[in-house]
């Protein structure tokens, strides 16, 4: 019999996991054997805590996360502390919202790590930019309609707005925001000189948690709507004639958001 | 003290589940705590056996799958199997590989369920799209050379590529295209014409299962390397800058794929 345990084992790795969305249940079976086994957790802000009821009562967790503009760590201080938490306890998991590999700077930590020689594995986790609209009954392509979909950060690495969006614009692909609530009245603006002031949009701010909030409009009406609510937390923008198809909580048709506001 | 339990219990619902990329344990908790209360299963192909571990051994399994042109059920079947196994049995989940609102056709099941006045849910699953590259250490995005991934069917409902293919060939965008391995040559043209042969390229197949296949190039020869495999299962296609910048299986930087065929 021996009496190591996943406490005394010491042998260096890190294993990045996707938390998924919010709800803590929208972890994958993988990730949760993997938040049992680790010693540590270093973990972002957008993490239910509910989700270390996967975890061993005796792990180090560590809250490395940002919001919106408060870095309390920043990325180089992160990859050091993966690194020398996994050389002096051993497994480290680093979990991220959402899918670790979407925009999430996830490679940036795996190939920090890997210099030094530390195991490394991927467990993927339920993005944000499918499964909010998937939960929300919205789809994001509707065959006859449009093939495809368009995920972007609103916030680039110089915090300018991606010239993406002015190509998405111009095409009928569902586009997808992640991190953009602040350039919305932007996004907007672009969509409205695309002569596409009628295309319905959603915003979803903290996704299947019980704080969720959801609001749906146009191109043309949704930041004054929006300025009605008190938002706090990480918010989906979905834009494209599919969104219009949303069906309601008992799985009906709701009327097209362009007929309620014609 | 009741007698009911989850398969004598009649209430007629639908929960489309996510079965996520192929790796049983890439369901979510939620999704596998809702196979253990189905009454029914219907499934698709491409689900691995072993995610039936979750459900009751009670369970009755029905497998309605579709594999490239060999339809075993239509769309219409499909959903009227669904009322009707949910109206005599009580508990139907709809296991879909990946996530059920990415091109699977979820949403026109919701619907129909819920024009019978069908409780129905949506437990949002892993997608291919994301975590396929994820499970590659091939990053979608990387701050600096592009801001956002789009994710394209390349077969659409009426057989014909998708205009968007010629649209994504203009942009910095990563590429994904889940059901386009039969295409690759007409994309891979497409690409060419936009002066982009030398573009990453990687094809996955039958990802995060034992039989996995990898292969990667460049526009200009990834459909020779494809012809010297015997491929069956689904592909996907991942095109764009940042797919050169795969990590190793130790996370150590590859040189670049450019360089390689230079």
């Amino acid at each position: 019999m021996s009496f190591k345990n996943s406490l005394t084992e010491k042998r260096p790795r890190l294993t990045l996991v996707g938390a998924g969305p919010g709800d803590h249940e929208l972890i994958t079976v993988k990730g949760a054997k993997a938040l049992k086994d680790a010693t540590v957790i270093l973990y972002d802000a957008l993490i239910d805590p509910k989700i270390f009821e996967y975890a061993s009562p005796r792990v180090i967790r560590r809250f490395v996360g940002k919001r919106c503009g408060l870095h309390t760590y920043s990325q180089e201080e992160i990859n050091e502390m993966i690194v020398s938490y996994a050389l002096t306890y051993g497994h480290v998991v680093r979990l991220k919202g959402g899918d670790p590999f979407v925009f999430g700077r996830g490679y940036e930590e795996l190939a920090y790590a890997g210099s030094f020689g530390i195991e490394t594995d991927v467990i993927p986790g339920v993005t944000s930019a499918t499964s909010l609209p998937a939960l929300k009954k919205i789809p994001l392509t509707t065959r006859g309609l449009n093939e495809s979909f368009w995920v972007l950060t609103g916030t680039t690495a110089d915090r300018k707005i991606s010239n993406d969006i002015f190509l998405a614009a111009q095409t009928n692909a569902t586009v997808v925001i992640l991190m953009g609530l602040k350039k919305l009245g932007e996004i907007a603006g672009i969509y409205k000189e695309a002569g596409k002031k009628d295309l319905p949009v959603a915003v979803i701010v903290n996704g299947s948690l019980p704080n969720e909030q959801f609001i749906r409009g146009t191109i043309s009406d949704i930041q004054l709507k929006i300025s009605e609510y008190d938002i706090h937390g990480p918010a989906l923008i979905l834009i494209g004639e599919a969104v219009g198809l949303q069906l309601d909580k008992d799985s009906r048709y709701i009327e097209n958001i362009k007929a309620q506001f014609a």
